[in-house]
């Protein structure tokens, strides 16, 4: 049984959509539902709901959070993988890469540009790829989406394109 | 075969997520594609994309788009289903009955709480209903949705509920 | 609030597909997990699991289970939605219609040709149809899918075009 | 931009209900359907539908074919997935095994437990994965399923657990 750790802290992935406001936001954690539709046998998850912030709204103190909370999995090591809003993704993965010298594990952050469960939305898809790739990706901080690992100090993202591209 | 025509106007059923704003918004038409979804072997369905809009932001003069376009329809009789933001469907069906006192066919208001193809989405249920709507309701203009059929004039939306309730 | 009673029966709209035998078939209940996709904010839906038999392996004696459900839902006269396998929908039916001479309710027959839940399943077109018409229609037994109602004695299944037509 | 190559040759995965004769079989390829709800900016996915057959009914020649489709996109490199029923997937698997001592690149079999486009499928969860491990996984022949890359020669079938096992 592989354990892998999930630290959530909101972004896009996780956004709802308000019925009284017509806005979509931060407001209820979902991502435990669509795990539930991923057949993990062999895996056990263990789910800590740090933060649902927008990551445009996340501060440096935020971010120390995250840091924090990965120190803390980190003294039992197993795969992490950080669901959060793509804008400033890359800050908080070179934050870690930048914190934590000497992984033994992979760090995968991983989001959606749609939120799960929308039409069109790539967060399942993104959650898939994230969970395989804590198990087969060398240690290391990541972003992995649509189809891809990136080690976060090579990618950009593109939001034209909606996604991250190679820098 | 039974022709029945859709008149859309927007409101949320047809909003889509941007993206690009993180907004959901009137942009694109959307209910074609979920027509697809139905089976409606015995129906001819003509669908008038007339304008794309948050009902709040409808004007009168917009009203009255709608109901010329109605009027262009009952030349030759059939069910109509307008499709409709929540906010004033109300008020947009109201100027219809009064405008049309010998109505040969009902004309049936629907929309969406949430729009289609987004989790716990109503959008599909309410054109489902408003489909069926169409065939057997008596002459008249009705909201139908959550499994109602309600005569306009004795609707009222209760925004905290997210439905119409009687009045 | 308006009750209305589901009597479920089987048929391909409840069949799953078993990953140890590679069929579908009737062997668990799906309907109500369905039935909460649906907001049917002003309904008091009362579901009767009967039975859940593909309606080929239906018996004389089942249907005669089927009527007397019916005869104890109507002793507190309320609509009835009747879920069944299409081969025989129309026997049970027929016999619906010959053995209640005055119903004050309609009765409503539905299914599916393809099981909730597969992708192109009309099973939930279907039942939110069949519900819709149970508020609406006038006393009589029913055939509701496909966005139409055929009065029972008025239908035949074309199995090549998989759905009632009119005879 | 990376070239995967992907085989089809049937299996769960692939299969589709009839409505005409109420089983699931490999009739039509669905697989592009499916891929084409993914996003996969920086690939350039190849499929070749070779065959489309529940793998129990896989021969010795059907297996030479694989084996020849193989050998033929590796003469310019890329890796490649194969979608395969599950039954015989690890023969299969074997086979290329040892018919291609000198891989560069990773091969992945993988499939379904309940068809794509069911209710709780695995198949795009396993799709998603197979694609991404493509990308990751080192020289060899794996099956890559329910977020595991098992090397063929050590996973194993546990039918009444519906999914692969260590050996």
């Amino acid at each position: 049984m592989q354990r892998i750790h999930v630290i959530a802290t909101g972004g896009t992935i996780e956004k709802v959509y308000s019925e009284q406001t017509g806005n979509v936001q931060n407001l209820d954690a979902k991502i435990d539902r669509y795990f539930r539709l991923l057949r993990l046998p062999d895996a056990d998850i263990q789910v800590t709901h740090l933060m649902n912030k927008d990551s445009l709204e996340m501060t440096d103190s935020d971010r120390q959070l995250v840091l924090e909370a990965v120190r803390q999995k980190l003294k039992d090591p197993a795969p992490i993988v950080i669901t959060h809003g793509t804008d400033t993704m890359i800050d908080t993965g070179l934050l870690l890469q930048k914190s934590l010298p000497d992984l033994q594990v992979p760090i995968v952050l991983t989001g959606a540009m749609t939120p799960l469960g929308f039409e069109a939305s790539d967060g399942l898809q993104n959650l898939t790829e994230s969970l395989f790739a804590a198990r087969v990706l060398a240690p290391g901080v990541y972003i992995v989406m649509h189809n891809q690992p990136f080690p976060v100090d090579r990618a950009r993202k593109d939001r034209e394109l909606a996604r991250f591209v190679w820098k």
